[in-house]
């Protein structure tokens, strides 16, 4: 069976595998206070180019965003996305169970733009409705597209005209950094955003997200909320070995940029193959137009996601890649439309 | 440095370690609706003697309770414990944050008697009060002690009057079931409790908490509370895998009974040399009465927790046993103090 | 001044003020268990036909909305609704802060269909998203429509079909079902609705909201709801003695025709004024396009509010009427137009 | 029958009402941002002394405490009350609804002190409990003491030096203010708390409670916090017209005196009697020892509440005084004894 279902489908990389088997016995402080996270939190810090952000290990992606969205909001306060958020759509109203609001703006490439978060503030102008107060963005974005300087520093701009927080989901941060059309680079992030996540569940770990806070006001008592919710793993170097292993020697973003080769390979062989595609994704998801019979037949021999419908007879599949996915896993799953 | 700071100073058992490490590149269902967990779920089911249970797996262990405690309490009812229990001390508010009070009973034993639950009923009688309506235990309990299935049958009848759930705690299941003075066997606990958890993180997992869900009325779905919560892994397939191996050959309980060993062979060695206990631990913890300045020179050399204050000149200090302390360990242990 | 801003501008109905000041001297039982507030019950169940019904008071409609919402939803459960609802645009996250997603259809006439709320329903498949429950719509809407038996009858049997909760608001319920175009009768709203809450602020009340519990799944316990959101009057008899006064000679309804009849003296002015109408409302809000050069001048001698623009050179404003108006104010009124 | 039963339950000092009455039919603009509010909020500065702090009206005691609390709290952020404490005990949990945990220390005379602060904070060192944020107490205490300007300055200062912010209850302030052992005046409170309210609904409103923000960290956006829970009422000039009463001529002070004279008149007759007096109360509650038989006929004539058990053959009943008792009443009362 040919596995382009999701990028988290594999363990780790084989090499941070490899260092928790050689540290498995030795004890080390719990709860993140221990060298490794240190470490990795300085790698981090210098590979961002931000030394004096605080950085964060926990598990997962709508974990991270819970507990970093509850720790920067008043109750009355709100968050402004775009309509296919992962906040929005995929975290089980885990947003709103923290009590706030999620305001959402429809966007077709899942990228919000200066004009739908002014729009978004302009209608909320009393205390008769919530205050938006924080911008929530993905980037590699739900559907596969990237922001890129231009549109992030116009973001930033917004955000500091209108008095809101900047937040960057990074779930699939390697991806959406090394996209061809994506010109931001590391050192970006620390400037123009409050806070993001680096994404480790979909690009080489086990397990596990760094939070970078980078705004000096959402840094105080974070431990507090991380243990508030739940969120502190009780043997957190298992964290920060991970996220050691994923910076060194930029393993990171090279597990990034196989997996959008990957998605490129594939995307071109759809292409010559006269399939349309559903969203203009240049990272490791592709959104292909398939035939609803045909989309049945491959489900014998491939493993992958219905998206949404398409037409009568067709529907969208999304397949992708990872830093797991072989070459000729996407030339066997070509063959096979 | 010797490490009795805790039980979970170290990573997995090597054979779980070994069965990721195994099947890391092989792709996997997410979100925990793989084989593995199934698998494990079956055994579990199998060895506690409840085929009609529902089993979750969850990260760690304050995420499980607060995950539990907020499906099962509608949001004006409450939850009753000792004033040591770990929701109330531990969890930094977790509880409360999901809207629930948490009521407590002094006790210098950790253990909850039919009279605490009825006199806490009592004192609620009406609409501008919390309602009463469950009642958490730990097994083994903060300081170390065990329920006997005389006392835990106790509970569940005045449970049964009083139209209370019993929730048991089993972050230390393994130690508090393999006590000399624990009568009580695995399946007696679906029998006595309407949800317990079966802890990994302390007891051979890198993480890892089974929910075991006995009462229909908690059943309904859990997963999306386990979402809502962030607390859902994406790659669950890791849980699942440490719980079958954890569950194989009878593992998990051979872990505790070591870990008791340990303890007592610890326990026995102070005693001889005139200590006194601060609690009549039977578990993997000890709490031992040392003298200050002892205390402070011990520090150099062994990894141990401060309790709370004994008397003018003494303290107590928890010395914590686990499936990977050595023998030689406790005996260096001793030979330091 | 001309005063069309809202139907909550005044006191009280001057027979409901004159009960008050008659009794206020004589001590009465607290917190709702007065004889007021049981006969009020009794008033309602009777006129609304609904013998086993609960009815309780509360002070005002954000609060009796996120008390009932907050009550029978399980936290990972939502709320659909239109995006005009008053729960998702003017509660200021009141629902979000008990925990709970609003899920929004736009509609142009504030009115849910069953399409709607299946096409909600069938985009929330899985544990992955909230969990719709509840539909809630407003009689009359809140841009002045009204749902006629047949429509609410639909939305009913798609209610049975999906296992969702329909409530419905009544903070203007008089106004609605008194409307020329509004087939329904006070005792189709519990065969129709699980609850619903007849409003009293914006009807002849000082304040005061009473809901009507139908469904047996949501009457326990209500009362620890109310005081657990600190929504419990301590003279709770001061809104039983009004419900008394409002349910005395059909007083409710007669004010609501009144206030329609004020909107319908207006409305028909403008019409023959040759003024555009922005929304089909037939109750007491009048939503009317004007030049924004008028509307600038008119603030001088009346008020009202604005609603949303409509063109380069208009915008929609609100006039409001209530029992409280008079016909000679509703003509000064179109003099000044 | 005669009425101890408690301090609501009558309705308006008769001049508040009367000037309802007279503007009942005047249009004043909604949600508190009218004339009364901003008068009324005008007189407490002044009464008070404190020309800068913000004054918001609000419904009730217990809507009060929970918007305050969760408006100056971060989600980890606890509060230190004495376990008598109302938002303890008779709140149904709406604190902890709030998703704070209320830290308490058992206080016989329902005080705390500055040690009391002190060991709660020094047992809550770090991130794995809550952190205390906030002590609360109440003037007069739910046991009828008052606090002495000596102790809330001592109050003060340990807040001060560990960081908390101090917050009184006053629901019953005009009693605990004119208390014959209370040496603090009302412009002492804006001195040494960061916020307090002064209780109208116990001390001849209808109802209302005007809450008094003193730190300026807790001002902004308060109204946002009314709304998201529910506790802005439509016609809001109902609140501020009756704190115009109540701070005219000083009848709020006035009425409390009374409430206070009543009960000493009470007191003393009791203890001329030969009764035994259950807590020191100077205000007015007054907690008697009675004998178990006694109290089940008295119910027959007289309206009061049980409070506890005191020994095998006596009860602790309350009795409590308003600004409505009549000299007669209390003597009736007292010959029934």
């Amino acid at each position: 069976m040919l596995n382009f279902r999701n990028d988290y489908s594999e363990g780790a990389h084989p090499t941070i595998l490899e260092a928790m088997r050689q540290n498995n016995l030795t004890p080390v402080i719990g709860y993140g206070m221990d060298e490794y996270c240190a470490h990795a939190a300085a790698m981090i810090r210098e590979r961002f180019g931000c030394p004096s952000a605080d950085v964060h290990f926990l598990v997962g992606g709508t974990q991270t965003n819970l507990t970093m969205i509850a720790s920067a909001l008043r109750p009355y306060e709100a968050v402004i996305c775009a309509d296919t958020g992962h906040i929005n759509v995929h975290e089980t109203g885990a947003i709103e169970s923290t009590g706030h609001k999620v305001l959402t703006v429809p966007k077709e490439d899942g990228k919000l733009t200066p004009a739908d978060v002014l729009s978004v503030v302009r209608s909320h102008p009393d205390e008769h409705m919530v205050k938006p107060r924080m911008v929530y963005i993905s980037q590699s974005t739900e559907v596969g597209t990237v922001y890129t300087r231009h549109e992030l520093e116009a973001l930033r701009a917004v955000c500091d005209r209108q008095n809101l927080l900047l937040y960057l989901d990074g779930a699939r941060l390697a991806s959406g950094m090394t996209a061809e059309d994506c010109d931001l680079i590391p050192a970006d992030l620390h400037r123009l955003c409050d806070a993001f996540y680096i994404g480790g569940t979909k690009n080489g770990a086990l397990f596990g997200e760094a939070l970078v806070l980078v705004n000096d006001a959402l840094k105080p008592d974070f431990r507090y909320m991380i243990k508030n919710r739940g969120a502190m793993l009780a043997k957190g170097w298992l964290l920060g070995m991970q996220f050691e292993g994923l910076f060194t020697g930029d393993l990171y973003f090279t597990l990034g940029r196989h997996a959008n080769a990957m998605a490129a390979r594939l995307r071109d062989g759809l292409i010559a193959k006269g399939y349309e595609l559903a969203y203009p994704s240049t990272t490791n998801q592709v959104f292909a137009v398939l035939d609803k019979d045909q989309i049945f037949e491959l489900t014998t021999e491939a493993a992958f996601e219905f998206t949404k419908n398409w037409d009568a007879t067709h529907d969208v599949v999304r397949f992708v890649t990872s830093w797991a996915t072989k070459a000729e896993d996407v030339d066997a799953m070509l063959a096979l439309l």
